[in-house]
């Protein structure tokens, strides 16, 4: 069933991987700070359904979110490197932003994009046994951010802003460490890329579940189903019913396919 | 032995407990947005140890922290019910700044005062049996975060960003979950804040452990040894050597002690 959805960030990757399968199965609002090309929208959007503003500009996100049944929020600095004062202002103050005006409005769900940068320091230890079939570890969502940088710090943050808005305000809320996300083929030459691969269409397939699927605070890892993996994915299907396509393995080291991949 | 200790928001509350009973114990430096009376200063303190300073100010933190060993990071808006634009300005941007400093100049070691807020919504299933004797239920700094407020969000969001400049720059630090601190007396008619009682005596050997002892990372709890309690301290205890002489149990419910105590 097709619902009413804000998609903030709508311009970035994350926003273009949705976009691109699943332009025609919302009624979609979308919001970014910069004005987006006619090639980054859904066939037949209406104009009034495209908001140009920060994320962190109260009046404007309100407006945008006023009547939408669920928001998915991937606006912020993207950047691993972004310095403090942007994902303080853009990812921090933002969420908290969105999150705000979701119960104001009354939203009915959000799913947050976090990142694998919020436990990037769990690798440190057992890297590069760790990316590779053999290895059992996996992070499922339970652990205590060990974020890599100030950018994974403020994806954190959001989980911690999203828990408080679930419990006080009942706002239902699904966090997802989004791996690396890479159209048609897995990062090249990068282990650890392609243990936490999303392909474009395992993204889609997400974030339409995260739209669809009844929860109230969940940390969910976003890969396609790796071989390679270190996240475990079965909290992912079980609470969003997710059921990935795509392997990393069905793809050579260097990115070209496999001709026969048999799992 | 004395160490260089800068202390911020040494006019709060945390504070004035820790120089009360510490304020010959150390070589201090005080930093507080407000300038000091002369009453909240420890005697003998030297006016270029004392600096009046917005703990968002890099350059006067810099020069705070400069020459420094250890940083007692109290400073920030400590009202539960602060707005979010207080808590993310005094206390996530404030905490990053001193936090920041803390690595440019070279120090050993910060203690970080966080917060019971920052996970108050574990008690939501289990009060007021929480709250009393028999009940074994025990947090003890390992579960994820449940604010109660945004005050509680910025507290774990300090915590977050502890973590990360420990992983990436070594930095010792130990994160202190501040029960509820009172002079002379457990706060009166209220079984949570017995359960959490932190007196003035404990709080300043707290501290004085946190300036002692070696750590990397850790997250305690800063409570007195009460019988009500539901945080473990034996991390605390094994942690930094923490040996705490008060117990909310001495006294009666109304806040006067009971004339005989034997444990």
């Amino acid at each position: 069933m097709a619902r009413s959805v804000l998609l903030t960030g709508a311009g970035g990757r994350v926003g273009q991987a949705i976009l691109r399968d699943l332009g025609e199965a919302h009624d979609w609002r979308l919001l970014d700070r910069e004005p987006l090309p006619r090639g980054k929208l859904p066939d037949g959007i209406d104009n009034s359904d495209v908001y140009v503003s920060d994320v962190t500009n109260k009046q404007a996100v309100k407006e945008a979110v006023r009547g939408c049944e669920v928001i998915i929020h991937l606006a912020g600095d993207p950047r691993p490197n972004a310095p403090w004062e942007s994902v303080l202002r853009n990812n921090i103050d933002g969420t908290q932003t969105v999150l705000e005006a979701a119960v104001e409005v009354g939203v009915e769900k959000v799913a947050f994009a976090s990142s694998n940068h919020a436990v990037g320091f769990y690798e440190d230890e057992r890297k590069p046994d760790l990316y590779r079939d053999h290895d059992e570890f996996r992070l499922d969502g339970t652990e205590l951010p060990r974020p890599t940088n100030l950018y994974g710090v403020s994806k954190a943050t959001g989980e911690t802003l999203a828990r408080y808005y679930h419990d006080e305000h009942d706002l239902s809320v699904v966090c997802v460490r989004i791996g690396n996300l890479t159209e048609s083929h897995p990062p090249r030459n990068y282990e650890r890329g392609q243990a936490m691969w999303l392909s474009y269409t395992d993204c889609a397939h997400l974030f339409d579940c995260c739209v669809k699927a009844d929860y109230g605070y969940e940390i969910v890892y976003g890969i396609s189903d790796n071989d390679r993996k270190y996240y475990d994915i079965e909290p992912t299907r079980r609470v969003l019913g997710y059921e990935p396509r795509d392997n990393s393995a069905e793809y050579h080291l260097d990115g070209t396919p496999k001709d026969e991949f048999d799992e």
